[in-house]
């Protein structure tokens, strides 16, 4: 197993792409969808049953984790791997996102954020440096700049500001981050939907140079027009030889759409917040299984899919499960969705390597119009 | 496999014994801990997994599948195996103890119990051939029948009516159930803590006749003295060659009593219960993984333990989770108190055969005494 961290393409279909991310600790086949494992488990699911469904890497919440059991608390324990039982690579963001939406007083200023837990009201201050050090006691294979985005539509003189600060940031971050050898550190392009500023942002940090690049600022409530939009062109400022990460996206179609559009790897906790909630998605659409029609039917989810909540029970189960409130109704459910967005992303990446990506899509849609499973 | 139900002992220790129960649907080896799967689930578990701990059986209850998905539901969808996806044998209560433990709006008549749902309010009314009925529905490979017992401490009146109730009641359900080959029906004695309404229960059941025998009206508050008490007696008075079941026992300490007292089958929540508080049962004693004490300790809840929480994670991690409020938290301890139940059994299983059961008992206590984890 390469002892480096490095990325190779395989195949083009117009501007998507397939390749593998190698890494100390295990491949990553592009394009690529992280669960997220936000307080050191994806909910619902034991660290196997991902790997299972075809997952090859996670994604790990810093600003949960630096809060509770603290970075300090799993370095001690041997790093996050060993703590969650998951020793394939780990994706770490850097806090700054969730610290904007979650945390409790919040202080931005040039240094970082000061805040306040949401889940004890201790003060912390998160900076680059910090952020950088967190992850690095985390022992996260992909380390993410620290950075910060607003809430879309927001002012272009807002986003700009951001976007800059973000990149004073990122050259912190890589200044901190230093050379690690097998272990990654990932740029973040900023900018909103303004196409100077992204421009502006992917050149600032192709100057500082990193082993990938994220596009962020987006799936924070533009839509999925705006979203594509950017994906139009935001790939094409970026280094082809590099990793391209869109955070925190998205749906199935989300997914589709921004494969075509040359993103090489994406998170989302669709799937598993979606499994909690009674919501699973399939080829045909998405099913709602609290619906009183599922009751008494005895078919799987998807008669075609190979996952155990399909192949072992019936909708009726599954709707009488969740109405009762009981656990493996959130663990059925979560393996079911992870288990159709990793076969998405395998259905993808054949689909590139096979020159065929437009009939792919052309099909995904066409099941999905066609499909005898209402729409919520 | 046998196409009849049928008890075979193989070894006797004093008075506890060892054999193999045979159904069609598989072998339960005796003494046998069997998880409760309340609604069609033993919650935070696969039924799969519920199998790797070594679980033989399951319990369902009757009370919660009849108010929901309904019993008749369930065989429309192919009995409650199918629906569930467990394929070995299923012993249902006969929802007696339940309708006066949950419901609302409770009248005991000759004739049955008149109650209303604790989930919708809707009003139902349970009988011996009601229940018979609810049962078949539901595939039940092991029936027991309809019975009521009070909460004790009782007065002798109060427990020696009750007691002479529920024999009618068994008469009515013998009579109800019919013959089903390969099916069992069990005889429930009742009398509380008084020797000679045991002994009149014992006997009225006899002269019915059934498949299997079980002791009711324990583990409802009288405390280990009183239940070993009647269990000093009571097992003597049932026939040797049929199997005897303490229904709702119970803690690890109880279920080595019982079983040295002549005790073949049982069944509790306190596993998975348990393990849904953060209480882990362990050779060395009860482990509350919410202690602080946890927060940084690398080891395991049990080194010699060699069920996934124990092999896989730290009390730490445990203890993170918990705090967390994580399912995973749920599905490790769950998985981690179910596999030590059955070990638990199949190390007496094992002592009996060697006529050991002494020294197994020996050492039982001794560790718990010797344990380096402090009690609750």
């Amino acid at each position: 197993m390469s002892q480096k961290f490095s990325f190779r393409l395989h195949a083009t279909d117009g501007r998507a792409r397939t390749g593998v991310i190698s890494t100390p600790r295990g491949e990553i086949r592009t394009p690529a969808f992280m669960p997220v494992g936000t307080a050191g488990t994806v909910k619902a699911m034991l660290p196997e049953s991902v790997r299972a469904t075809g997952a090859d890497i996670l994604l790990g919440n810093t600003y949960h984790l630096m809060l509770r059991p603290t970075a300090e608390r799993i370095a001690r324990l041997g790093g996050l791997h060993r703590f969650m039982n998951w020793d394939r690579p780990v994706l770490t963001d850097s806090g700054g996102f969730q610290v904007m939406s979650l945390s409790d007083l919040r202080k931005l200023t040039e240094e970082g954020v000061r805040f306040k837990s949401h889940i004890d009201g201790s003060e912390h201050h998160l900076t680059p440096e910090r952020s950088m050090e967190i992850q690095r006691l985390l022992g996260s294979d992909i380390v993410m700049c620290f950075d910060e985005c607003p809430a879309l539509p927001a002012p272009v003189e807002t986003v700009a500001a951001s976007m800059r600060l973000s990149m004073r940031w990122a050259a912190r971050s890589r200044e901190a981050f230093g050379d690690r050898p097998g272990h990654a550190l990932f740029g973040i392009m900023q900018g909103g939907v303004t196409q100077e500023l992204r421009a502006e942002s992917a050149s600032k940090l192709r100057e500082i140079g990193f082993d990938g690049y994220a596009i962020g600022g987006l799936a924070v409530g533009e839509g999925q027009e705006a979203m594509f939009g950017v994906l139009d062109y935001a790939p094409g400022l970026l280094p082809e030889d590099r990793p391209r990460y869109l955070m925190g996206v998205g749906k199935p179609d989300d997914i589709v759409g921004a494969v075509a559009r040359g993103i090489d790897m994406m998170d989302c906790v669709l799937p598993s917040r979606s499994g909690r909630t009674g919501q699973a998605w399939t080829r045909a659409g998405q099913v709602n299984i609290k619906n009183a029609r599922h009751a008494d039917d005895p078919r799987p989810l998807d008669e075609d899919c190979t996952c155990p909540a399909c192949r072992n029970y019936s909708r009726a189960y599954l709707h009488h499960v969740f109405r009762a409130g009981e656990i493996i109704s959130s663990m059925l459910l979560t393996w079911h969705n992870l288990h159709y967005f990793q076969e998405l992303m395998a259905g993808l990446r054949a689909a590139i390597a096979g020159g065929r990506l437009a009939d792919f899509t052309a099909d995904f849609h066409a099941r999905r119009a066609a499909g005898d499973i209402a729409p919520l």
